[in-house]
């Protein structure tokens, strides 16, 4: 008689290996997830190292083409999370599970209608989302193969978008990234001496299309095309980062990442909005954009603020399709030019006939009224002899 | 008898050129003013330009140094213009003009004490800051030399930051600007193989020391050093960008800039902000920083709200002191390494004793409390059955 | 043969009086157009003055069903004027109207697919968008009866929502408005001794119905419920206004306003939130709702930012559901209670299980995580000797 | 020989009694630490129960004046509490403690030197800031002396601003608060039915001056008008709020609030910055004012972005000078009228001349540009057939 059937988000790695062996010592059957998200594993490896531990079942599931979401491809990490977290618990509903246990953000899950195993020895007091086993278990206890770190003193976690580094040698934010640490994109100085030329067409904000300009070849399933973008950024050494950022709990954390494919989407897409979305409503995009990045950074997707920004979000994109022309080389992205049967951009304004359009004097009159505010405050000002 | 003494901000191009003629054929005296703010121009073939035209005098002022202003100097023309316009001012008041005639954006002098010359005839009916002779002159009539611009066609506009070019054949935004356009950067492609390393030094965010890791080479004036980041961005092909972006006005550009200096002090010192400011402190001051670089661009500078917001990016930077260690390479500005002497990131945190720091059971109160709000949100939707 | 047909926006005032005559004067057939937007007017005496002045046909509409719209009816002279305007352009189409002829925000019309006719005479110099026939009309000489106003020195403009006073003997800021001005409100010192208490249901932000918790009194059709509430808002001297504002063109006016159902409503409506509304959706619908009110004072309703926004409010609206108890009396309005079915507020909170809820040391993890980012930050400021 | 001397915030209450029993049972040495932030209170009381509970001394401080505070006068607890935290630290080192103690949001003494005495014991589990003894002491054990709360059945906490009811009866929400509960104002429906007229003065945003328009008293002391405005608002009951508001912990709360005088203040100095600060400035203050107020009411006075935004905000108040008319009457607070020597309303605008003004042409010039935007908007939903 076990204490109940827990469904365990597992990576194959020591931490979630602990756990399972440390869950089935406390006498809870654990059926193992395990998601898909473009990581580089072998996922069959971890199936049956779950299964000799004691798992019950395993649970592999491909959920790379859920986790392509509009205007938020590049926070990675941020963004698989619910998409991980919601699987699980459609998972669980279906195999009958009572509980889930994850190191996924927790706050996703604790707003679910599960509950949820959460056993203070498990949590870690250095970071706000892993969970590490501290007390009396230690992998050769378990019989559990540990990975040989010493080469690799840094720890890093990867799906389809992206690849960060953190902790290790990284924890002193002056110390260089090894040349042999970064995994997804070539060196730039080791990247091809000619250019790469794309052109990347976008409908609704959604890429909907990759071509090469040099060899034709053509890329529209949502996930094939992110794929051979993440080919061509790591062939060109596109999308690496370094960077001291502030985690949600307040500490100042280094880390390094690896964005190929998704460095070069962002690009092409935020060059697009230049063409075809309005001035006004690229600044609501702008600041709305930062708070999303905040809320799936934070791990608050669950959220009413998220769903508010979403729909302001998904608006904003109604009319942004067009073609960013891109060039990669050794690094960089540059933008080579940009078409939109939206656009807004009017090479003929100053051909406008008067009655649509604007006269010499138009912009005088403009000038003026945009100055009585200015006149007002400087000519207070003077009478203070404060200019 | 003169209609007055009028003071023009005289470039040497074509289009001031026929406003000087212009002036003078309406009865006023004009004097000419030019600002050095670090173009590439030769001053003393303006000068004779403009005293042959009918000037009765030239003021040459190097007004680099002002120039040099924490914070902004990306928003190179923009962050000019108050500056000429202040100069402009000061050199009127001292010569006793009654007039002062501008190109720079007028909002700027109509709230000053001077009167504005203006007159429709001179307003360019497609953009918001120049002025072109529409009516009756032409150049050749006045007897003023034409530059050959059938081989450039496109203009440009160019100061110690940067140069910009538009209209002409730029003006399809699926163009891509051709390799001999650009004047400030070599092109990467053409640029070194080999990678320079520099580490440059901020106190309270700005710029006072730049070191060439390489050579040992140092400068520690403000304008000396901004000059030879000039002088390597331009060398490693650093600081193109090539947008389309929404005018003052309403119509949208398309823009080609080189900002070499500009650009790697920029990443510089974002960077350094990431070690040595506070998280919350850096959120207003990246959503103040928008609203201040809007402020520039459409040349509100002398205006309250630019007195406010400069008010608090100071203070956010009182404690932006530290050196950023940076590579430049084909184009690329690469952060290596950061150090703060005010850096709130502790390497340490894990070790804090409980009276200071945290336990492991604190990240648990604190998720805990975190979900209370989003359990209820979730809970309600439950209720109605909507998740 | 005229010019063309003109479809005229016509108030039966004086100034689109004259404007009438004009245009016939020009050789315009003009047909004139009146919104029913709950003004107090006497719609037939206006039609028959336009016939008699030459319109060779006046069309009446109500459109106040159309002008109660969620989450805005604050602002009424603001929104009610896309709605005049729409209405306008649908029945120009049908009419088969060359032009239109309005004196709401010239913005709005002119982002529409019809020419609009616009002369600069009749651009008054000092708002943003009322016109009067400046050159060489008079009232008297067109034979258009004219309203004495010697003993009403202000103007006004009213509708549904509520009426605004300016100008005139207003246009000094300390000068307290005279009691007989006041045209929709009781002087609140006039107003019942005895209070009103009212019960106010909404659905997704939309008020649904009102109930007179005195009398028993029961409203529910948009329209009805809102008159009421302006009924009720009058005899109680609710919702009257003076401030200093700020206009779109850059000047401030002193206006004074009557709101009396509007302000019964966004006080309730704005507490219900408090109940039903999570607290960072909240924060958002604030900053939100402060854009939005600009772009309604500023005519921006046909804009691709009014859309986005539009979307987020109504998201934000989507659980606002309940009632609630309101107090009316002698100009207050004051919350006597509130319930919904989707309150977030939780009675007992305290008595949580441990698994969802949390336990007294929680809030000590919380806080000590909080404490994280400003003890860096203090530390920092203590090494410098700052505090 | 105790473990260290203690510095205990103490309010007479029978929370900190207990404590401070606590404390000594611990085997502290415990100093009473009480400020007078204006409460209505018997201090002496107080410190006789304090020492003989056993503390070995007691310190009373006025804080009063230091309570004063431009701008942020209606957030009366959260900005009591740096003031008292400050002070205490202040007595706290002067007197040779190693320890603090307080209630008040503990955030704020984390950030400082001192070491705190935190204990889970003392955490309360339904609100952020409180404290209460909850394991083994009981009032009676102590020989504590315990107020009778049955005829209050709900708490309170107050200073000189204002004073706050919460919990008991009025944890449903929709209970209207008993007639007997408000302490600080008059029932309006009682307050006098002869309104009263006031004129205060501002001085770079903060109160110098109020004046009774009626009898003509005058204060200009900031202590003593803000007791007088208290005393006045009383009279004439202004100043009850009854709001759900949302905590920092997440959960929902239903406070009542009296703020007499602060709502006085509050509504003369918005209706001050409406004659006398430029739109654009004001649109800054407003939105760094609500997130002044977040920072203040969550308890982070000591951290970085309060600095950056009170350097903001202090400087929006440079030119904040002049006088409001105010009349109150049962519950309201109505505008009168307002002057100011830097007002930024000119009620001559339209007779401006030319150079310096603008012309009927100069309106339609600037729509027309407006317009530029919307047009190119327009066009393209044109062309997709949205419109």
């Amino acid at each position: 008689m076990t204490k109940g059937k827990v469904l365990l988000a597992y990576s194959g790695g020591l931490d979630t290996s602990c756990i399972l062996a440390w869950l089935i010592e406390q006498g809870y059957e654990v059926q193992c997830y395990m998601a898909n998200i473009g990581q580089e594993e072998d996922f069959e490896a971890a199936r049956e190292k779950a299964l000799k531990i004691g798992a019950t079942a395993v649970y592999i599931e491909d959920i790379r083409p859920n986790c392509l979401y509009e205007g938020v491809y590049l926070l990675g990490t941020s963004l698989a999370r619910p998409v991980i977290a919601a699987k699980q618990m459609e998972i669980a509903k279906r195999e009958g599970c009572q509980f889930v246990f994850t190191v996924v953000p927790l706050s996703m899950l604790l707003i679910q209608r599960f509950k949820l195993l959460l056993h203070g020895e498990f949590q870690n007091s250095t970071t706000d989302s892993k969970v590490v086993v501290i007390y009396l278990l230690t992998p050769a206890e378990k019989g559990i193969p540990v990975q040989q770190t010493a080469a690799k003193p840094w720890s890093t976690d990867e799906n389809l978008y992206h690849i960060s580094y953190e902790a290790g040698i990284l924890e002193d934010p002056n110390v260089t990234p090894p040349v042999d640490m970064w995994k997804l994109t070539t060196n730039p100085e080791k990247a091809p001496d000619t250019p790469e030329h794309l052109a990347i067409t976008f409908k609704a904000g959604i890429p909907v299309k990759v071509e090469n300009l040099g060899d034709g070849h053509v890329e529209t399933d949502p996930l094939d095309l992110f794929l051979y973008l993440n080919h061509l950024g790591r062939k060109h050494g596109v999308g690496r980062v370094d960077i001291v950022e502030n985690r949600f709990i307040g500490i100042k954390s280094r880390g390094c990442y690896e964005t190929p494919g998704g460095t070069i989407l962002r690009a092409a897409h935020v060059d697009l909005e230049g063409l075809a979305m309005d001035r006004e409503a690229r600044r609501l995009r702008d600041s709305l954009g930062v708070r999303l990045s905040e809320i799936l950074y934070n791990g608050y997707w669950f959220t009413a603020e998220r769903e508010i920004i979403q729909a302001a979000v998904t608006e904003s994109q109604k009319y942004i399709d067009g073609t960013v022309r891109v060039k990669l080389y050794k690094g960089s992205v540059t933008m080579e030019g940009r078409t939109s049967p939206n656009s807004l951009y009017d090479q003929d304004l100053s051909s406008m006939d008067i009655a649509g359009g604007f006269h010499p004097l138009d912009s005088e009159g403009f000038i003026k009224i945009q100055s009585i505010r200015l006149k007002a405050y400087t000519d207070m000002k003077s009478r203070l002899g404060k200019n």
